[in-house]
């Protein structure tokens, strides 16, 4: 019976996440990764256009899975309502298919240009979360707020989930941050 | 007794953003700009250091500004009520002091590297506005979620504000932003 081994992808990702770590993502090279894997750059090139698609792989559908997830969350549920709905649902799906989010989270955060790479990729989230908020209901103006609100309780979430890999689940994040969103707006919330 | 005359930084800025949305900004060299200014590449160095800083001069204050207005709010304010103050005052003073913002803001909606660049700018303010919010007493997590929703909030008064130029005054569009975002948060706001 053959052991149990990662998958070449799974390598050369553990190898990047490692060396970004160790050198900064800046003097990192793609054969510094597939010599560190103990692959070839050939095989690198199945899997990754290049080194900051190690981080990136798959975020270009990132907009249309959430916005779905909002569209198609209970019809019952008002805009503010389906949004969370959408969130949970999505960060759900993430939290167990993105792997080393920690480790991905803290070499994002060393770089300015993977930094500028993750503001242009929620842009495009808020893009399309703005859209499906529209088809929901809100109004312009607030399917727009809405939308960057949504943003701010999800990344809020996804950086406590990953901060605490054995607590509660992805849905439980994103409730606890719009609940301190809305207490925190409380005081200037509309009285009716 | 002389005529009254654009300073040559108003003629720099009106040429750019004339030909910025007549050809697309990505095809608008410094020297178009001069000439159209009648101007020597001289003066325009004497304003700005190229092209993208017509649109940006100044931007590098903002993070400072803005935080500053929020901590010198009304020390009887909560966080929330403290950011909103402090983006009116913002804002007001931005709406007498930014010439042209209606241009602007076309210009770099219709150039992905300004759109960059303006959420560089952003996530700046939205850092030092996380830090102003935490010196008056929220927490960490609340503190960064204001802010961004401050951001939200920012952007909708500003375009509001920009399109309608004889309006009302920059702070009416800051409440009404946050009255609509209040309101559309109201179905998950926390019930006491």
């Amino acid at each position: 019976m053959p052991r149990w081994e990662p998958s070449a992808e799974d390598r050369l990702r553990e190898a990047a996440l490692a060396l970004f770590l160790d050198r900064g993502y800046e003097n990192v090279t793609v054969s510094d990764i597939t010599d560190h894997a103990g692959l070839t750059r050939r095989t690198f090139s199945r899997y990754f256009a290049d080194k900051r698609d190690v981080l990136f792989a798959g975020s270009d559908r990132l907009p249309a899975v959430i916005s779905k997830a909002v569209r198609d969350a209970d019809p019952a549920l008002g805009p503010a309502e389906a949004l969370l709905a959408g969130l949970a649902d999505t960060g759900t799906i993430l939290a167990r298919n993105v792997p080393r989010s920690p480790e991905r989270r803290r070499v994002v955060a060393g770089s300015a240009e993977l930094q500028e790479r993750e503001r242009t990729k929620l842009a495009a989230v808020t893009d399309s979360l703005t859209e499906a908020l529209q088809e929901r209901g809100a109004s312009g103006t607030a399917a727009r707020l809405l939308a960057d609100v949504g943003i701010a309780v999800f990344r809020t979430a996804f950086a406590g989930w990953t901060e605490e890999p054995d607590g509660a689940d992805f849905p439980v994040y994103v409730h606890e941050a719009a609940a301190e969103l809305t207490s925190a707006l409380a005081p200037i919330a509309q009285r009716d």
